[in-house]
């Protein structure tokens, strides 16, 4: 459906101008400058020629079709501009100009009427307030950085400066370029998943980049990126990070889930490949854009000469990549033609048998790459300087070293990293290993990045999430019962369940837990304790009382008349102290808990992917370790057994220092519960089960919290 | 003592050669072309000339005095060579073989016998295994790399790769070079401690960059770091990390103490700045070498746009740097000269105000830089491209702005960073901000790296640590009585202390412990336990078993006759099971501490650094979360307020959720206490105090265990 916009054949330059320095003018300029394929029309209703080219008055006089028109008139313009696009069955247009959403209500207003705009016509928009976008296969370039290099990585970038900057890098790098770049701006109207789709299906795009600040159809992006990872590789970072988690929320799933920390483990599942420093965005799509992925996780390194090998052998353990150790007859043939000083473990130390012909480089690799245990082979050091460094003949061997390791990458399907101290200088054998597309740094930082990142999209396209089917299909329904609770909260005006109602709710769809019941008087809440037969806890009910303990609401471990009676007394006391003009429902009495392992359980709605859920070490830890893990909603069987995987403390779980270990199928099955209950009731915009207890042998929620949409 | 050496007037050069491959010949030829303003003097018994020079027989023919060596003769030959230097009276040798302890035993053996012939002769040694020295400031260059920059930046490094890594960034860099390199090798001889108080006495050195794979005297290192790093910053990088942790040790602490944590924690005590990306090394010297530190730990960005200001802004709060907001005057002075899209909160971003004239930049950077909130200034985006990218004739503008930024610097004494899109192209006007000696980086992550070296150099100086007095005296004494104890443990053949006897001799030296009692019998354990009056726990006691739970030998809360009895048959049984021959002194009968929080003290004897304390959250969770601090003893009351801080769970002694909080008075008496008896007692070799379970009043020791050096 993007096909005719961003595959445009004709474009109409709406605003075009004779003043250099506006837009208009220096659209029109860029796309003869670069060669666009198709053609180009100029409107302005105040000129008749420009730049050599006819000028029209209005775009409809244009009498031949026109796929995609280029808009770079200020914003309030727009939306009158659009409807003459759609008169003239216009496919698209870029808006250039800011001043919509960004700048607050009014402009949000303004962007409203964009959007009405594009959808009574059917114009589809990119932007408004993008910097432009580019087909670098028709030289159809709106954006105005000429000369950017054509290559087979395409571009999504929501910062005109970061598309700037990767543009830049890849021009100064001189190897790998781009098939697109798309301005996504405020994504009116086409939004990050429809551009994502597009790539997908692109044939010449092998690699696609995005760099995002935030987007508006987070789950439909996950989607794509689902079906899209399997077959090319994304790279992605996401900016914004210092931005998140200060809003404090009404739950502890709401103040934990930081913003980015959700975002990240969701890319990931979809399997993307989130990266956090910018430096490393460009080498890692250009990485992934050429090379094998890695199917085993493991390395050898190739070194001629210490401390670069033990830098990199530092980092690539702090990646999780193994650096297995080398087969005997790998060994044994290294021997036979490196010096005896040489180290032949892993990482493999030359010891200066290069020095007098470099092209031992390549026999050293070949050996390695042959090593059943290596799936990859990353050389450090000085390789393709011995030329500039010692004595200019070496060049030759390495060069001939350079086309043999280029032959070895195609035939192994095994990818071979370049880290060389003269990656900036003038080297032919480096330039060669560029034109065979193995990755040259003269950052080790960079070479190992780029070393974990195949070595990550492997290990992704080998697991369960690659292959199995992604869909977020909501299946399981409301009870009626469960309905009326819900309402019965509204009905009262709260958005908020007491734990009594919230733990009806759960335990009808099968959560252990103990409701307890609600008395407003002492001598019932006895009678009820009484009932029990095992100590109880008792709670203030009060919807104005959101954390029980800050207002000493909870008596726990009671069993004799007095103690019930007094903590009766204190709760309601200290609850009128807390607010003075506190709604107080009762006190809520219940069994006391058996002690066991304290997990927290949450569900929130996230502004990008909706609902998420949160699981992790409960209580005191929850808010020092933060040793929680997150899942965008609903979860699988298979997921659910990696998210308890997914943090520090899961060896808690299987016991430890000769305990057992706690039910993890229990475990697994309230999980689930918690999946199909927020998909059951959309109305629900937070719910915490804080504590839940975990035994041997089954659990039980302790407390539940449930804050429904307002 | 090293000034004959570094700043050597004549050299000798020991294994002189005519063959062009040949060390011998190479250092000739590059002191030569470099123009060492000293005397060289061939040494080889076969020749008469080298290269136009007087060739000598042997050092000791030589007619003038010889300050310094450079030996290049295979590693057998340097033990008789140093003799005759001695003879000479020759300051200094540099040698470059390997062979030596690198290789095991034999090269070892090698190697004692060169430092022997060293403390003989007075001959001072760098190497061996080295890739040389070099004195940029007299052009003594005994490396090969040639052109190096001159700058006043002293390289200390262990790896001739990293060396030439690092020189030839300079190189590139075209900016700041160094004062001397020494290339620091197996440190015979001269060790770490004694080049880094060489380069704080040098005037022209004002910073120096280290490469450590692993010294041998920490200690003294730690000492002379923190005299130096008051002076002049210490910037350093520690590699090695993969292969540490790994050894399994006796202790909790051994195996916890992962050396590389240890050192960088020391490191950083000392002042010095810790680098973990070697990308990052070469910058961050450059620019603490010429940059005034940060004051107030905050900083304000300035931006042409959006995405470099929101990428900079995550980098700078995840390194915990403020960005405050600025003055209402400061945003009103902006808001007079910027467009009305501008943004003048913290980062500013011009919007387009700098397009028509760069030299705005310098008009904000000067506003901002006044604000008494902001301690220095990171400007991000396209400054010095915009007469690449737009307009030639902006280029000047760019200019005026940087010869402006320059002089700011000076007279604000607040920093000014540039981050540049066009870093890496030719552009006068950031020359010129290299002339000043302002940081161009085009990499936002190696720009924020800077900024938060100058914030974490800012932040030391004001520390307690800068000022306080660092010596690590041992004023401490052992008490006959814990002596006795640590005897009697000798004498039966045994290096560790059972539970008891550890547990004995911190009590003699004050920490709250109940000791308890040992015995062989059951009716005795039942005597023992009668007069308690509390609860008893019962332990097995036998050197054989240091993992007593392993060996279900701990039998927790007894108080029957019954169970007591019962509990000390099974623990005798179980432990006869665990191991058969295990000699079982009997079972230890103590009061059953009250519940608290279980916290791990610990020490341990580092290889670099020696006695270390570690600190940090007890129980289950010191295995899983690791959430633990080290410390290199012995430890002053500020150095354990700064530990108990150090660990994330520090929240919870100050009390969270309600609870008081726990006695921080008492923990810190103990962990000086354990600061004395290591001290005290230098036989200890690793003593392990978990759990201590702290109260709101007091402590109780529950277990120790110490191990003595064997």
């Amino acid at each position: 459906m993007l096909e005719k916009v961003l595959n445009a054949k004709s474009v109409a330059i709406i605003g075009a101008s004779k003043i250099k320095t506006k837009r208009g003018y220096q659209a029109i300029k860029t796309l003869l400058a670069e060669g666009f394929e198709g053609e180009i029309y100029p409107v302005n209703p105040k000129e008749d020629k420009i730049l050599g080219l006819k000028c029209y008055k209005d775009i409809t006089e244009i009498e031949a079709p026109v796929d995609l028109a280029l808009i770079t008139t200020p914003a309030r313009t727009i939306p009158d501009i659009l409807r003459s696009c759609g008169k003239k069955k216009v496919a698209g247009a870029v808006i250039i100009a800011g001043g919509f959403r960004e700048l607050g209500a009014k402009g949000k207003e303004l962007e409203q009427q964009v959007i009405t705009a594009a959808k009574e016509t059917g114009v589809r928009i990119i932007g408004p307030n993008t910097s432009g976008m580019i087909n670098m296969k028709s030289n159809l370039n709106l954006v105005g950085i000429q000369n950017a290099p054509k290559g087979n990585i395409a571009l999504l970038c929501q910062s005109g400066n970061m598309a700037l900057t990767l543009i830049t890098e890849a021009t100064i790098r001189k190897h790998e370029g781009f098939t697109y770049y798309v301005g996504v701006g405020n994504e009116a109207d086409i939004k990050f998943h429809e551009y994502l789709k597009f790539f997908r299906n692109d044939p010449d795009t092998r690699c696609i980049l995005i760099y995002v600040e935030g987007m508006s159809e987070g789950r439909k992006f996950l989607q794509e990126a689902h079906k899209t990872s399997i077959e090319k590789p994304i790279v992605l970072l996401k900016s914004g990070r210092s931005a998140t988690g200060k809003k404090s929320a009404g739950s502890h799933t709401g103040s934990l889930a930081g913003r980015s920390e959700v975002a990240k483990l969701a890319y990931e599942r979809a399997g993307i490949i989130v990266i956090e420093n910018s430096d490393e965005l460009f080498p890692v799509a250009e990485t992934l854009s050429s090379q094998p992925a890695i199917k085993n996780n493991s390395l050898a390194i190739l070194a001629d000469g210490g401390g670069h090998a033990t830098i990199a052998a530092d980092l690539l353990s702090d990646y999780g990549i193994d650096l297995p150790e080398l087969s005997e007859k790998t060994k044994e043939k290294l021997r036979a033609i490196l010096p005896e000083a040489a180290s032949v473990v892993n990482p493999v130390d030359v010891a200066g048998g290069t020095d007098s012909d470099p092209s031992l480089f390549a026999d050293c690799a070949k050996i390695i790459l042959k090593d059943p245990n290596v799936g990859g082979l990353l050389v450090v050091g000085l390789f393709g300087g011995y030329g500039i460094r010692f004595d200019k003949s070496l060049a030759l061997g390495e060069e001939a070293a350079a086309h043999r390791l280029g032959s070895m990458v195609k035939k192994r399907q095994k990818p071979i990293f370049m880290h060389s101290l003269y990656g900036s200088y003038e080297s032919h054998a480096l330039d060669l290993l560029r034109h065979y597309n193995i990755p040259v740094h003269d950052s080790l930082d960079i070479s190992c990045k780029c070393v974990a990142s195949l070595c990550k999209y492997g290990n992704y396209l080998k697991s369960y999430h690659a292959i199995t089917n992604f869909v977020f299909d909501w299946r399981a329904k409301a009870k009626a019962e469960g309905q009326q609770i819900i309402d019965n909260a509204r009905k009262e005006g709260r958005s908020v369940l007491l734990e009594h109602e919230a733990k009806q709710l759960i335990k009808l769809h099968g959560a252990p837990t103990s409701v307890g019941q609600v008395t407003k008087t002492e001598d019932e809440a006895w009678q009820i304790a009484k009932k029990i037969k095992e100590n109880v806890v008792l709670k203030i009910v009060s919807p104005d009382i959101l954390h029980k303990s800050d207002a000493c609401g909870v008596k726990l471990n009671l069993s004799s008349e007095k103690d019930i009676r007094k903590g009766f007394q204190q709760i309601i006391k200290s609850a009128k102290e807390y607010k003075q003009d506190a709604d107080i429902m009762g006190v809520l009495v219940s069994p006391m808990a058996q002690k066991g392992l304290e997990i927290i359980i949450g569900t929130k709605t996230d502004e990008q992917f909706g609902p998420v859920i949160m699981y992790g070490l409960g209580g005191i830890m929850v808010e020092i370790m933060k040793d929680v893990t997150f899942w965008v909603l609903p979860v699988s069987q298979t997921s659910i057994k990696k998210m308890l995987g997914g943090t520090r403390s899961s060896v808690l779980l299987d016991g430890v220092r000769g305990h057992k270990g706690y039910d993890k199928k229990s475990l697994k099955k309230l999980i689930s519960m918690c999946s199909e209950l927020i998909e059951s009731y959309p109305e629900i915009e937070e719910m915490d089960l804080n504590p839940v207890l975990l035994y041997e042998e089954g659990l039980d929620v302790v407390d539940a919290r449930i804050i429904l949409k307002q």
